[in-house]
């Protein structure tokens, strides 16, 4: 353990914005930045200035509205061959950014500097060298980002070496070795790391920057630190070109928690999990249950032993306290569930339920059925806590069904082209005893099924049209049954506020989704309920 | 570099399947098995037989039906404090499984010893002693988990090393140094396996298992290795509890191609991207793009510098060649990747078509057209290969649809319990200037739909009433579009004698069925004519 500072640098607004699918805007990327400096990161890279108009904007906007504590950094190549930096025009965007820091990427490797840049080995290190002392003299404190350190190194160590001592002369206060195709596993990373700093004389100015290509971006960063690094480079949720960059959401724990490395605040740890979902939310993709400390499942039990035992002594199967990272343990409801599981699950739903009631057997009993005709509750905790509900009689119900039809029609003069079709579902359902008899088109069987029981339900509790579907997943449980297969159907619903699942199970893939719509609008008005405790507020 | 062999072991069945969201047919294990064995995976951990039916049933089916080369591994624990192994009910269902090999695993931490088993320390290494004496002397070689390995030995090192020491004496071939909670890191994992040679005086019967609980799960398999351990257990795709085991398509070609050791074949390594997203596709999870050698986008190159740069040299860009690992170079932005798959898709089909045919072009935009709408013909080659044959003018056509409709009704007194419902197609089309109007009643819609279809087609190509469909998938492509998401389906049919698989897309499930269904059936009737180029037999 140790209490050495270690720099964080975060690149998700530039390296992390490569990869395929993420596409920002301005005021995505402002939202991003303002998070990160919530969350503590002291060095923010934020894009090439000049490479495209929004982020010249983005830099002259941070300028009108700091942040509070971070470096917004800006981030260029070196000037090209043959120029002279003071009159290379890249590089006036980047003072124009107005930053305090700048991050400039050389190259190492001979092989790139032959054949990519097409100039000459000594050419390349009055390129590095030119730029830093003009951007020094400018005011501008440098980080050298070494690009494709390991390969350049593994051909031609002299050569790198030159290449780094060149920059660090020329003023640059940091030099990141950068795995850039991310091909260097990290028994290497740590010996490389050592020569440099041997071969320097110094590992305090030294930084590392990682990809994922290998799987070991994460192992990579933290064999450069314990090697003597003293800045990593990542992006959150380990965004990045091809399979990622280092994730900075795993890094950080495990620098901090582990290591004992200073880096954020123990509030700031404590907000990991929250800036991991709110900024894949920001960048739109679905978030990675999986991923270690602040996925959904990172903490989640599922055998019966397992639980008992974690509840006994967290120590025997959590490697560190979820809440550190501001996450939370999970007891999974499945197939393998004992006794104790079905118990925590109905603490955590505010259900009376022990050990002893009568019942808890004969909940587990009814799940282990439902899980064998193919429900599956470990996605769906809504419909779950609607059946020990059901058990316990505490299971309102809102309505009758009487019956449901639903009518497809196709026609087509020439299928692919001008196929018209149209979708058509009528419910009848019993309200307070009152029976309702209504009908809705859909783009397909199911929304119009979902339309219809919609418009029936929303004149006896309004509240319904604030619900909406956020996730319609299908599962054929025995696709080898071909098309007469059972379906799981699984419906994400939000009120926005909260976010729930259920499940419906069918050989009808209608009926298998009404059963989870029908949950799903049924747990809602539960949680309305809930939501409500204090009735109408008083009036003065 | 050396060409030291390693062991691989598979527990994608065991462990693997415990990941959430994961539920496992016993014909999906019978398939993941054989396409491991296929991979060429030495070891394949299939279950614990006992645990449920569907684990006894799998060991059964393989005694009778056994891999190629794969040794099928039953794992279990070792026997219950205070019995006799000989006389423990849990061993009775492992010996019964019939396999050459078996896993049992046993506590190396005091803590669980005391707290989990609530048992003596003593009695633990008798339990581990016991267990394994009693399954040799049955014939069986048995390969040893220590459970909680890294924690363990943290905690009380000399107990955990007695542990070990005890397995091996009582017959244990491999043992197996368990980071169970996955909160170790690489350099820890790499120096406890050193003290752990040291202290037993041998490495080679050293095995690793880890999980991703800190992101490292490949690293500190590497790390293990590379100190000694001889055996390497993971995951396809590092499925797994929580945040997952160490995945195999990351291990096998780090071990493989970066550090030398022999694992599986050439050959078997190039088909390492398509078991991965085989796999994938028969626990119905969405492949990881990203995922580090088999991911869509672990090789893909965004246009410009890196494009040409990577086309000169690949070593510039990429970290091994895609290939090797069977999968693809992909240039995001360029048209040329594109070019070269419909030609060599179009060879393989037997199709004349090169790059100067006119028509090259024109089907890449209509391929491009239709996979930005959703369509996949990756998994969908008979599609693939009737839109082809219609760009040539090779595609007959064998009817014409003029519409369907489908009417579903469901009746229900209480919903859950008493629910009745019927599903009625009726389809029309002209067949040979005919028009046919069929009905036909099926479980849910598809069946229905499937139904009358052939009902309308079978008196004009009987041989239809071979086909049958083999399996049905369908993926919502975005989920967030809730009951009104876009759906893909894929059905996959056979004649007996050949299989495959054609694609539908569309807003509406019961469409997108009916496409694929209605080119499965064409595709069907293509096959039979190339299968009968000689006529009917002469009669002697």
């Amino acid at each position: 353990m140790t209490s050495d500072p270690l720099w964080l640098y975060d690149t998700t607004l530039r390296d992390g914005a490569q990869r395929e699918g993420i596409s920002l805007s301005l005021d995505d990327k402002l939202r991003i930045a303002r998070q990160l400096d919530h969350l503590g990161i002291p060095f923010i890279e934020g894009g090439w200035p000049g490479a495209n108009p929004k982020d010249v904007q983005f830099f002259w906007h941070l300028r009108e509205n700091p942040l509070t504590q971070a470096e917004v950094v800006a981030f260029c190549a070196t000037r090209r061959p043959h120029r002279r930096a003071a009159e290379e025009k890249m590089l006036e965007p980047i003072l124009a950014a107005g930053t305090r820091w700048v991050t400039i990427f050389g190259k190492s490797w001979d092989l790139h500097v032959t054949e990519g840049l097409k100039t000459t080995l000594d050419e390349n290190l009055a390129m590095i060298a030119d730029t830093i002392e003009f951007l020094s003299s400018q005011g501008r404190r440098v980080i050298y980002d070494a690009e494709h350190w390991f390969d350049g190194y593994g051909d031609n160590p002299a050569y790198a070496l030159e290449t780094l001592k060149t920059a660090r002369e020329a003023g640059a206060e940091w030099l990141v070795l950068c795995d850039t195709n991310g091909g260097t596993l990290p028994d290497r990373v740590g010996a490389i790391a050592q020569e440099v700093k041997d071969a320097l004389g110094e590992g305090n100015c030294l930084g590392i920057h990682t990809h994922n290509d290998s799987g070991t971006a994460v192992a990579n960063a933290l064999a450069a630190v314990q090697a003597g690094a003293r800045m990593v480079q990542g992006t959150i949720n380990g965004y990045g070109e091809r399979c990622g960059n280092a994730n900075l959401c795993t890094l950080i724990p495990n620098l901090q928690v582990k290591l004992g490395y200073n880096c954020i605040s123990e509030t700031q740890l404590g907000s990991l999990s929250e800036t991991s979902r709110l900024i894949s939310e920001m960048v739109n993709l679905a978030p990675d249950d999986h991923a270690p400390f602040v996925g959904l499942s990172a903490f989640a039990h599922k055998g019966g032993i397992h639980v008992s035992a974690v509840q006994r002594n967290p120590r025997t199967y959590e490697h560190i306290d979820p809440a550190v990272v501001g996450n939370r343990r999970r007891i999974v409801i499945s197939e393998q569930a004992g006794i104790s599981n079905v118990l925590e699950k109905a603490r955590r739903f505010g259900l009376d339920l022990d050990r002893q009631h009568p019942l808890s057997r004969e909940i587990l009993a009814r799940l282990k059925t439902l899980e064998h005709e193919g429900y599956q509750f470990e996605a769906a905790e809504a419909s779950f806590e609607l059946l020990i509900r059901e058990a316990l009689e505490q299971r309102r119900s809102r309505f009758e069904l009487k019956g449901f039809d639903v009518f497809c029609r196709t026609d087509s003069a020439a299928w692919d082209e001008t196929m018209s079709s149209q979708s058509l579902a009528t419910v009848k359902l019993t309200v307070d005893g009152q029976e309702m008899l209504t009908a809705a088109e859909g783009n397909g069987p199911v929304s119009a099924l979902d339309a219809a029981l919609r418009k029936a339900l929303i004149p006896f509790y309004p509240v319904i049209a604030q619900f909406h579907l956020t996730d319609y997943k299908v599962r054929i449980l025995d696709g080898r049954a071909g098309t007469s297969a059972k379906t799981r159907v699984l419906v994400e619903s939000s009120n926005g506020r909260d976010r729930w699942t259920t499940v419906g199970v069918s050989v009808n893939i209608i009926e298998a989704s009404y059963q989870a719509v029908v949950e799903a609008l049924e747990y809602g008005l539960l949680l309305e309920d809930q939501y409500q405790p204090l009735g109408e507020p008083s009036r003065c």
